[in-house]
């Protein structure tokens, strides 16, 4: 990216411009539809059935009905009324921290955001499980099963919410899927963030779960148009069958025209050609790989986590206690911006530098911002009279948790299991797993 | 517009194509900034300045604060949480067949679709209030004062629901206003369907209402980027104000980026530039005036109605009992497609002929498809054994509405007053007057 008086600066932030900023085959799909016809979606149009084809095709199969619409936002209220209607029930799970879209009915399963609201104005159909964040949350590293105890907690809700009278409920958190499948429910995939291959081993977070798992509804968005407002429900013959019933038509006069589908179509080629699902692995395990070389330096870095090339670096000012560095972290993405690189930080205590950047990231650009948050941090440590060995010692004393390299590298080593219980970002969409609360 | 195998069509309904087709600087403005920069919202832009200031100065000073987002639909779910926060009450009132949009706060004040939903799922904060429609609607044009009839019947619902103990309600329809404000309300005016001058007289509906008339919120949609997904609203900052007091952000990921602005920008210059509001006003008046010449040779055409190019010829196989032409209305819509005209039916009934062409529509074009409807209503009638004397007459006996041209042309000839009494087709969208429910 370059200012207005263009400075160039090293964008790692822009998760929207998923292909690079203005990449010339997407300019130029949107730019020849533009001048050749731009309806809505009250008309058909080539581009429109392509898109859905070349989409399909990198889901499950039995995810087959896709409806277009124009930002993750009603993407997301879309798949609510979907998911309602399907259930015949309106009682959702969500997960802590969580962060959905801001339109009305997202505010309220989007605790990010309500925790801002008095008590009176939350929502009683919707039910919070706690996040499954193995750093800092309810369950830990040093837990003896941390993915059932989560689970467990989806489970709790959903008979307690059963003793209410309300027999089924949904969208709900990764490893508490079978709980939810089991009580009727429906499981919502939000892949606003993280999906079109940014989680590098697979095209889809979801598919982080293996193989064999289908979510119900699956929500697109940021990444979809490279910064053009577009975004798109995907869901399974019979959810889709059973909103058609109501016999009220979906309708949506930008969703699914022509020239958003050019873009769409443009995207997922650009996602192939420029292999960049395969660059987010390798530039990704790359990053995490110097990012673990400063924790070994840095008693400021408490935790390296995520996949592909969506990281997040905790930043703590003690590793027992875990006392959040919310400020150390703002003065890292102030320092950066000044030497002209974009991060940003994020979490319930905006401690987590988030890095999110377009796709075809290289390792110099990983060196170009790793060595720049070495001398940061250096200074910064320097300041508050912070050494790393004692810290260190006090933290292999502290539990079962592993050091360094180890816990957060095996993350990205392709090492799914490990993958599916570290989610770790706040604001990031979700429902489900690929949350990234 | 051309279909796939290069065949012209006469297009009379794509509002959303409001400055013409592909226009080439609207084209081109998108284009170029595609190919300098796309960001999202957390990025200023001098476009983003520029458009906003280009916008406000279309609206009364109060109108001052505005959000960008990406469609109608986010528009008006944003205008409600603006109401609902500025006056602590969730109630709204809502026209009778009005839509609103498709994300499920919407669905709630949107008769036209809430209407195909059990009693037990209507929210119970949603009032509707009749369409102000002297044709077919409760207080008619043989009433001697409609417009403070359907005043009252606002004034009646706030005064129910005050008993109820909710003080305040806000969104309401257009005579009504008075009352919403004196009880603390707020005026939403929803000017998706019918804003940047195709009422002709002015660039926006709601200022038919006279020039004193200022709405506290003010949403805009489909024309606005000529079909890219873009949409507005535009508040008093007391609103804004009181909507920032949370402290809870508004953010939205695509509104407000370089190439939306770049576009609105496009647009609101092409439509002084072609002077399409003038054009509105032309063109619209001669085409009710040709369709008035049809009404008096065809019994099927009940009223003709509208401002500028938002047109409605309303079909009836009666015009005492008004019995809906809705099959008809149909027939037309099918065989002026044969004859590569398009134009759709809309209204409760469907039956009610709806012209909202691109601005650029020519007298020409009113001649052809005025043509061709005259030989499709000539053929319907000679099958129905339709003859117009005896209708006419038993119209004439039947109140003290006038006939043919007088009627719709003095709604035609700027004349506002009029105009207000005249909101008119179906499932545009509506909270206020510029309803055309």
């Amino acid at each position: 990216m370059y200012d207005e008086k263009g400075q160039r600066y090293l964008d790692c932030i822009n998760n929207v411009a998923h292909v690079g900023h203005c990449h010339p085959d997407v300019v130029k799909a949107g730019a020849q539809q533009m001048e050749q016809l731009n309806t809505n979606s009250r008309f058909l149009h080539d581009n429109l059935v392509l898109y859905a084809q070349k989409l399909q095709a990198t889901l499950p199969s039995k995810l087959s009905v896709c409806y277009f619409v124009n930002s993750g936002s009603e993407a997301n209220d879309l798949a609510l009324r979907l998911a309602w209607q399907y259930t015949g029930h309106k009682d959702i799970i969500t997960l802590e921290n969580a962060y959905h879209g801001h339109v009305s009915s997202l505010i309220d399963i989007s605790p990010y955001k309500f925790h801002q609201l008095s008590d009176a104005e939350h929502n009683p159909s919707v039910h919070v499980a706690p996040s499954p964040d193995v750093y800092r949350g309810k369950y830990r590293a040093d837990h003896p099963d941390p993915a059932t105890a989560y689970a467990d907690e989806v489970k709790n809700i959903i008979e307690k919410v059963d003793k209410k009278g309300a027999a089924i409920r949904r969208s709900t958190c990764c490893t508490g899927a079978k709980h939810v499948r089991e009580a009727g429910g429906v499981f919502i995939a939000d892949e606003v963030q993280v999906g079109f291959g940014r989680v590098g081993s697979h095209f889809w977070a979801f598919q982080l779960q293996g193989d064999d798992f289908v979510p119900d509804i699956v929500t697109m968005g940021k990444p979809i148009g490279n910064g053009h407002p577009m975004s798109c429900v995907v869901t399974t013959t019979e959810v889709a069958e059973a909103f058609m019933s109501t016999g009220m038509e979906y309708f949506n006069t930008f969703g699914g025209n022509p020239v958003s589908c050019a873009i769409g179509l443009a995207v997922l080629d650009v996602i192939v050609k420029d292999d960049l699902q395969g660059n987010a692995v390798r530039v990704g395990r790359y990053l995490v790989s110097q990012l673990e070389k400063q924790k070994e330096k840095h008693s400021l870095i408490g935790d390296i986590r995520g996949c592909g090339l969506f990281v997040g670096v905790e930043l703590v000012r003690d590793r027992v206690k875990l006392t959040p560095a919310a400020a150390e972290a703002q003065e890292v993405i102030y320092k950066l911006k000044e030497q002209h690189i974009l991060l940003s930080a994020d979490g319930p205590h905006r401690n987590v530098l988030k890095f999110k950047p377009p796709m075809c990231f290289s390792a110099e650009d990983v060196d170009e911002v790793v060595q720049k948050i070495d001398h940061i941090l250096t200074e910064l440590e320097d300041a508050l009279g912070l050494k790393l060995h004692s810290v260190s010692d006090k933290e292999n004393e502290g539990g079962k948790r592993k050091v360094g390299v180890t816990t957060a590298s095996c993350l990205m080593q392709s090492d799914e299991k490990k993958c599916k219980c570290f989610p770790t970002f706040s604001s990031a969409l979700n429902i489900i797993f690929n949350s990234f609360s």
